[in-house]
């Protein structure tokens, strides 16, 4: 069990190792010493993990109800926000009591948002279950719903309380969901750890996803969290240095949106990461052999390097992004491996970026 | 103009004077030098000020448009929110831009969550214009909507950048709002500021609303800000001496939420603060004079000392409130004019509470 102590304006663990759930009744009495427990799920998870988490906690005192959502992004909106909410109130739940997020990356959102704002504020601890969540959503406390005019256009700033990364039910993923979640680690290497970048470049999917006991996984996934967490320590509410993250997710996002959301998210990044890549290249802004690696690494995990969509198609989302700032967006270029850095670009130039990284 | 700098998390000035509202565009330069505006007002308030606050705006070089919405606690919930959350999306507004709430404390909290929130936070302006919002809502950076199952269940702090309380506004209230703002000065006094609440005593409600340049109304409001800076200040968050301003406020809620939010907030508070302090006075916790002289005072402006309602209607939204922990009820009992304190009480025991404190 590796434990990351992450201190932001909340200080908290994130724990990662195989089989961790089950210490999750152990691990939870830092937190609070006596909770109801809100689990929050979708129909995809909680059938899989759900009743085991429960007994879990009820083995450690824990009273549990839970909230099962129907899964995927499109359900990420204000009305599940809603429900969740009207059933925490309904089961008349108190500021002493606790939300669980047992999921993915829209799990932990939804629920990070609702912890956030239910009463002002309860305390919130992740258990994710896909490795983009493990990377990423679980750290750094960005929650959100999305609106109908844009992704991730609602939300707060809300710390965890505690996160429980179990390597075990990662390497049970879809592929798929494998693969979005290597994104986001790519990204990690990319911007700020080349040693990471080369350790991935020098070993394969099938090794970093076997089952059991499995240290590469755990040593990644906790490389990645590491490194989050010093982007987050330094600039928690994303004003400076920790725009960097957003590599590759601002065209990312134009692909998402475009594709009506069936683009998963990690697919979309990967996309973004190559497309930025190749535009700041002919702008002397990316070394070739920089440009090259990422591509290479993002074609090894079987993530796409470009899009089908057009620039046309993708632009009117990427202009309404947060990102955007009066009419101007910061774009993250990574520079070389392991070092990245934002370029102030006009909305109105980035059709030119679009077409100068290979979209249509 | 009296300018009262509140340090919270974030650093703001309240702004009271007759007429201010004309410097709206000089003061709003010192937050925000060039951005768009949404004004969020409700159908009564608009029609009224709307436009002159639009001019002002626009005179100073800032673009704005409007979300109105229909006036009442009624629409102070979770639909009303998407709306303007995905107006201030249809019409691009970025975290460079700032809503200004133009109205009462519904708008204020309903606009104020939605500056939390929307793209995890933007600036927000107040322009309070019922006594209420000047003297309570408007300080603090308590946002909220309510939920089916509970009044202000969801919400976020979130401090205004600038709050500017045109007295001129104020005079031309209703009789019932006016009164319904009396309820917090004169909560403010009974807790914190005994010479505030001996000047009530010996002034009376036509000299405090008369209009034109009125001093008295401008001091009396000054306190009210003040006082409640000094409870901010100290315990933002809620977790502390900051539960003191809920005098009269659970009972309150009681009544409120049993009327079916058709007893107006101040009344129900009123009717809140004799409530508590004749139970107290029952439980030796607060002197006999104490509670003769806020009863006193509440009636002298209007003001109900009790409630049609019954201990059996009131229960059930007092046992949700969000200042339930646990199975426990922190009461705000003020001991002596100009001081007050908490009293954990046993949800059990509310019902007794109710019943001595002269409800049915």
């Amino acid at each position: 069990l590796k434990r990351i102590r992450i201190d932001a304006s909340k200080s908290y663990t994130v724990a990662v190792g195989s089989g961790c759930v089950a210490e999750l009744g152990r691990e939870l009495k830092a937190v609070a010493e006596t909770a109801r427990v809100m689990i929050v799920s979708d129909d995809n998870v909680y059938p899989l993990y759900g009743e085991k988490v429960r007994k879990v906690l009820e083995t450690a005192g824990y009273t549990a109800s839970q909230f099962v959502f129907p899964h995927g992004e499109a359900h990420k909106n204000l009305d599940t926000y809603g429900l969740l909410l009207e059933q925490l109130c309904a089961e008349n739940y108190s500021r002493s009591d606790l939300i669980l997020a047992l999921g993915g990356g829209v799990t932990g959102d939804l629920a990070g948002f609702a912890a956030a704002t239910y009463q002002r504020g309860i305390r919130f601890v992740q258990l994710p279950t896909t490795l983009l969540a493990a990377v990423d959503a679980s750290v750094g406390g960005k929650t959100a719903v999305d609106l109908k005019g844009g992704k991730n256009q609602v939300g707060a700033f809300c710390q965890p309380s505690l996160v429980l990364c179990d390597t075990e039910l990662l390497s049970t993923l879809p592929d798929t969901e494998f693969r979005a979640g290597m994104a986001e680690v790519i990204k990690y290497g990319a911007i700020g750890d080349s040693e990471l970048f080369k350790l991935l470049e020098n070993t394969d999917m099938e090794t970093l996803r076997k089952g059991g006991d499995n240290q590469l996984l755990e040593a990644v996934i906790a490389r990645c969290v590491e490194q989050k967490k010093q982007f987050v320590q330094n600039d928690e509410f994303d004003t400076g240095s920790r725009m960097l993250l957003n590599f590759g997710h601002t065209f990312g996002h134009g692909i998402e949106a475009a594709s009506g959301f069936r683009v998963p998210h990690g697919y979309a990044v990967a996309a973004g990461m190559c497309i930025i890549s190749r535009a700041a290249e002919t702008r002397g802004l990316c070394g070739r052999e920089t440009r090259r690696r990422i591509e290479a690494l993002t074609e090894k995990y079987g993530l796409p390097t470009g899009t089908e969509f057009t620039g046309e198609q993708m632009l009117p989302y990427i202009a309404s992004d947060k990102k955007v700032s009066g009419r101007q967006v910061k774009l993250v270029v990574t520079d070389r491996i392991g070092h990245a850095g934002l370029v102030p670009v006009n909305v109105a130039e980035l059709s030119e970026w679009l077409k100068d990284g290979g979209v249509k």
